[in-house]
């Protein structure tokens, strides 16, 4: 059937596919994957690029010759397969050193390791040519409102950012910042916890130019959110610089499914706007398409990579009734029907000034409010023939 | 034992007060309160100041005449009382007009009618001397991806709040906006879900000077997020322009409890907060205590005014909670202990380059980091530090 | 394409498309609809029966006459439609009455009141012919754990239902109750909030045998909790006497979408549930395929039918779908690899007694649980055949 | 302060203050801990028992000599220190062979394994004198609903429990089963999963007279619901044989906080129930106060007992403020005005029968609904008495 191929742009987190399946309530079920037969079989089944945090490959303390030993041999690998490490990340969260938080931690060694340690690996993402470098703070947070000056953990948090956008400047990188938010787990809050937040925050930085937002599916539905109107408010913003595909059941523990295995309306849309951009504006991302999934635990070797696929063909599946759904002409005429196409019209005409909107009687005291309330906006219709197309009755 | 006073600040919706339990599965179990007869009991409860929507006072279509007669009684109220008219919103939500939003409607014409009701209801406000102007965008948003396109959605939304902002400035008014974000309920989503999402869509106003957000308790723990922290997010980006004051379930429907019935400790937290501040900066809020519940519909006119006072004795017992716990010799010991103070300390020294943070191996190469991950926090011992101030046994 | 005939057996509530979409923040959107052109539409449709509450036709507080003329109506439009009243229910949440409950209520009068209305309402479904008749105690619940002596209210909860039940008995009547759980909404906590606490419940009363559950998709997802499992543990326990299908976005406000527009997934394998039933026990359910979803507000007249007709087509479409699964050779492969089919077999041999299995050391001393860790259970492979066969890539 | 000590029957499991804080993201920041100096602290903060899991003493897979050496400290730190082994459980969640569950999973080798690990636990329970053997089915469940056949899987959970409920008796034990239910975590969707689920099972089981319920605060919390609800269920039912309290913030990743941290207000009640019983049934639970909570990863060694301390601390606190809300004249006179006490009287009276609640027009025809539907029933208020005990501001 569909089959991926690397004009797809598919990538995925080395953590992702090689994940052991260590739980909060188990021990690992899956052996360690070797980097290079790893990328071998990512290239196999279609992928383009691939992503990793530094400790994903090197050892946390490795020595100088351990280091240039491991990435030696994944220099190779890239080669050998032609993937692309498209994205790389540094591991914040794992050793106890960062238990609370690495820009935000209250020991202010902590904060001078932890951004030594994510500048270092600047240089390792830009050596490697990757030009996304995401962040994800999963420890910058806490479980008590006493435990944190709110104000300050702020301040921090943006010197940091601030700091590790400045450097990457500094070096002439061509590189942008992907931050990744998330609401909770492992921390009790985790500090820019939404999409929102995080745009939020990059407004104010000093080198926001650089910095953008790289959204988890699952992370904004953990907060009962729409990932689709975040990701729209992104591309508002111009702000979306990566993105995390994978699924998840609403607000619970973070599950890491596969994409389009949780709620599949959502991703159905994902893909939609990925692809076929909005009404107003076709085309409108043209990033890596990259999975944040886990393989479920109860799956070995052959199963993690099945899990890997079934990401692409979700995603290949979903493109496919995606575009159909927009060409169908009901579609088009359901879309004009509801409005759709009207709010790209603005409110205030073109040199329109408010002193003419506020003289304009037709726009309010001649104005039937009860008349416009009874328009049937069809949006009902429109969903379900969304629904037919996705279902594989479209047009019928 | 405790009693509130002008000087607190507090002050109601009269929508609050004078709910009559209209829900979505019932009829109204209270009858209407006349305004006057309301102003007076809110005075004597020890109510500072009170807000409306246009429609709480002024029904939907009322002829000139009826609004100068409704409005006329208020003001001799307002006088008689001395009650300070702190806020007025808009109400864009109720009549069928607005199913699909005001602002962001894909009717243009409805648009154009919400901005005009909103433009008028901003004159009243400035009449009245209301010095915040609070908008909710409650049909603001979809129940599917498909009835939006996400797009123009902001630039709509966007363009309503700059005319708003714009014509507030061409009228030399000293009024601020509060957006008042909401993830849910009575859209499927809303858009501007969060405080994030706000402060993030404020940051690209051309008038967004003027503009903040009213963030209301319950419905950032609708999201599952975390209220203080969303407000210090607010603070550190001096968008903290008005306040709402309840208490909620986590995610479910909006329940409008008293302040303090629902999450007691963030409760707590958020009194701290608002009364004395940051750790590292005292005295943050100086606005309006105000309270955005709903009586429980079990409760008939006596019950509806205890539970305004409750609001406002909640506010207070954990005031004065609050300030034994900052005064607490031993909680200044372990705030200090824990390293809450330690993060007001930049991370890189005053003077410090980044080039000299690299050259430092104390701070990477040298830095014990099995050493520093063995670090006790402390927190759960701060946390129940403050439990005991809470409950009452502190300093015991 | 897909057409909804009587022999599919679909049904609606009056109170559903009949909604005039009267919310929480909102007035009415759309006129009522006569009862006859109602049933008119419905069988147009191509729907089988309807449901009703008592006050969805009579009037709380309806005299004698006025009752008997609008029965008399609804019979007329029953015989020239010919469609099936599958269910009737009572309301005892609208009116201010039961505010505090009807069965639980604190006040003993009402309990009293509230009892002989659904009695008076078990006469009524008898003289339709209704065989279910459903009961959702709304009201039963509080806000405040201090309201309820929480004992005594599940006293006078089962002392209510056995009334009722054995009433049913004593009449001769053939009709059996469904209770209907909720965990919230519209009242902080509800009694019997899951499937799992009616069916306990249940399973205390004196009348226990003609009452079972009627399980709605979003009451459950609303606590986060998997409709299936609900479901499979109902007809495990020979319970599930009616079904409630619509769709919900997990723990929010009770959205009463159309059927498969919340969670597409989970309803897929709720249509192959009951028309496949389990791999071990095919043909599970043969009730009514009731509907209890609300056009959403946004939609006149022509959208409330749309809306109504979207139910079945998304209903038969899965069920198309979910033939083509279960007949795929490929699927069967895979249930079998995954170990579905083995679930059957007992743990215990037939014959097989505790000493027998204690002195088996194949089972414990010598079985290899390293081994017997590294089962690749394949399950991410078979729910992607189920994905393939949901977007109907199935085969291919 | 407030002293625990024996009599207040506090206990803790030993994976908890022991836990080593390796979670999902992150490696372990704390020592092991020696289970006899694990004991000695436990006594000297005083507590009276401890509980744990077969593999928290005894490694996965020991020898019989390791097994015998590791009980042999463990009996002489009992005896040492008079601790109570209250409680024991079986680790059937942590290796990688119960990855698809124990008693369901679709391997049977597996199934047989793990009813003979946990059968030999009982044996162990019973040599150490426990009373209470928990059984918890963390894997119990599925992420897919197609991966089980869900009928099976029900008849399978039950033919395990019967087999333990069996042994049970058949050796003469004197010993009861506690299921401890949860939603989710580590499975997407796990079995019995709310107090309701396990209730209603239980009722269909062979053995179910030693079988009942032992609720966690926070898993019932993770789906939005009541815990005190649930707790009266189970009493009601006769079934609550056990408890775990801790604290949760709504559905997300289980915490694991310290009682009371969570949710306070509905700690308050639960304690208020465990100690006050229902106001028609005073004393209703005399088992031991089991805490399962996890002292923050932030915590080193001196950390994790204050933890453990601060359980025990806020359970007491707790305690004296529900007696004095309950010895309060005004609280008794605000629950005789909301009807509390009422909830205990019949609905039916004594001797009456349905034919005579049928002539009884007082009660239907001639009660006045809209006069009853104005009571007030003084909820907020007589919530706001509870909040002015909790936060010691009672009876002033």
């Amino acid at each position: 059937m569909i089959t991926p191929r690397p004009e797809h742009k598919f990538s995925f987190g080395l953590w992702t596919t090689g994940w052991e399946a260590r739980d909060q309530f188990g021990l690992a079920t899956r052996p360690a994957i070797d980097p290079v037969e790893h990328l071998r079989r990512l290239k196999e089944l279609g992928a383009w690029g691939f992503t990793f945090h530094d400790n994903d490959v090197i050892p946390f303390g490795a020595s100088a010759s351990e280091r240039d030993a491991v990435l030696s041999r994944l220099k190779d690998a890239v080669e050998e397969t032609g993937l692309v490490v498209e994205m790389v990340t540094t591991d914040t969260f794992a050793h106890p050193v960062f238990k609370d938080g690495a820009f935000t931690s209250n020991d202010r060694g902590v904060r001078r390791f932890g951004l030594r340690k994510v500048l270092e690996n600047v240089d390792l993402a830009a050596e490697l040519g990757a030009e996304t470098f995401v962040m994800w703070g999963g420890r910058e947070g806490s479980e008590y409102d006493s435990s944190k000056d709110l104000l300050v953990a702020h301040e921090r948090y943006a010197e940091g950012l601030d700091a590790v956008a400045g450097y990457i400047k500094s070096k002439g990188y061509e590189m942008r910042i992907g931050l990744e938010p998330k609401p909770n787990e492992p921390r009790g809050n985790i500090f820019l916890p939404t999409i929102g937040h995080a745009l939020a925050f990059i407004s104010r930085l000093e080198h926001g130019d650089i910095v953008g937002v790289n959204p988890e599916t699952g992370h904004e539905q953990m907060a009962t959110l729409n990932y689709n109107h975040g990701l729209a408010q992104a591309l508002w913003s111009d702000k979306l610089f990566h993105i995390d595909l994978n699924g998840q059941h609403g607000p619970m523990y973070d599950q890491d499914l596969v994409f389009g295995h949780g709620d599949l309306i959502s991703a159905f849309f994902t893909v939609d706007l990925l692809e076929n951009g909005f009404p107003s504006k076709p085309g409108a991302y043209t990033g890596a398409r990259h999975f944040d999934y886990k393989p479920s635990r109860t799956e070995y070797t052959q199963g993690q990579f099945d899990a890997a696929a079934a990401n692409m063909e979700m995603y290949l599946m979903l493109a496919e009734r995606a575009k159909s759904f927009r060409a169908d002409p009901e579609v088009q005429e359901a879309l004009e029907a509801s409005g759709v196409n009207e709010l790209a019209q603005p409110t205030i005409a073109a040199g329109e000034t408010l002193a003419d909107l506020l003289a304009d009687r037709s726009a309010y005291e001649e104005f039937d409010a009860d008349a416009a309330g009874e328009r049937n906006y069809g949006f009902v219709r429109l969903h379900q023939l969304a629904m037919r197309h996705l279902i594989g009755f479209g047009g019928k």
